[in-house]
């Protein structure tokens, strides 16, 4: 699985799903980075120094030895992956990898990740349980997509592990916590175990 | 601009911004293809026929001769691209157009497009004016952090047109529709126009 990717700065909170995928892929790849720790509540994603880094003031962002800068989970994780088995070579494979890669985005994380801050961090306050509630029908579909395809493959994209996998593992490991219960799932439940079993993983936090 | 995929099904609504993507893309690259119509409100993409195709039930979705099918509009449009000048091949580029779809599809759609969608389909009612003026600072930040990149590169990615550029400007070029006025972004209005006078340009609908 190694690559070639070096001497990488990492921005971002082990809290955060969306950062942990850095941090799970790296472990994987065993690239050696610096993590700097970000406290999104406390407001450092908001200071003129970070928007010069992401403008879209959001974690996680890698800063390469050179100071190239790049934002977005996914697309630093494909980053990192490029010459390991992570990332397939053919093609269509690797289009199905995006593929996941965007319905995470747009169809799983608004739902699983969403419901699960304001249930997690907020403590589902009073003001925020309608819009939890609007949460649990499309984190629902998002796993039934997930289970459709589990059904068929070990792994999203066919019977071998890809950043896909990592993508979809970060928010779905943790759908419990946003009111999802995996019961209803069992190929997705097994695929978590596939991926917790894998040399080198690490857990959230 | 050439490629080497040949004889795609595109299931898709030409009014929606995101199934444009392919048109375009099949536009520039002169990919010949079958376009099937989709008529969301009608229902087609929630009958089980379709479901077989993307349980995700959303629309832009390709079929290849062989029976193969990818679903999510930016993963089709790099798959499209292959081979192409609109992929980069380096692969901090290559990482650079996903860190922008990506960011089309969690920062700049679900406020953009959802916006014109409430205003221009469902004539802005009465009971979605409260979530299409929530949409409006989430859409200028988006329009903002384009502005700032297209202050630097004539592209969202360096100097020549990429997947990225097109992934972006589906629902940036309408963003008018969704209340927004483009007065305020100067760069962003040239970058529209040098993307309207690729050859084999073709306009939404």
């Amino acid at each position: 699985m190694k690559n070639g990717v070096m001497g990488v700065k990492v921005y971002g909170d082990l809290q955060s799903g969306n950062c942990y995928k850095i941090k799970l892929m790296c472990a994987l790849l065993g690239i050696q980075h610096d993590w700097v720790h970000m406290d999104i509540l406390a407001g450092d994603t908001r200071n003129e120094a970070f928007g010069e880094k992401n403008p879209n003031q959001k974690i996680p962002v890698i800063e390469l030895a050179d100071g190239r800068l790049l934002w977005e989970s996914n697309a630093i994780i494909n980053f990192l992956a490029q010459g390991s088995s992570l990332l397939p070579e053919a093609p269509f494979d690797l289009a199905k990898v995006q593929q996941w890669q965007f319905f995470e985005q747009y169809s799983h994380e608004p739902y699983i990740a969403v419901a699960r801050f304001i249930n997690k961090y907020l403590g589902l306050p009073e003001d925020r349980k309608a819009e939890f509630e609007t949460k649990q029908a499309g984190g629902r579909k998002a796993l039934s997509v997930m289970e459709n395809q589990l059904a068929q493959t070990q792994y999203l994209v066919g019977d071998c592990l890809t950043t896909a996998d990592i993508s979809l593992y970060a928010y779905t490991h943790v759908a419990n916590e946003g009111g999802f219960s995996l019961d209803a799932y069992p190929c997705v439940t097994a695929w978590l175990e596939r991926i917790r079993s894998q040399p080198q993983f690490v857990p959230l936090g």
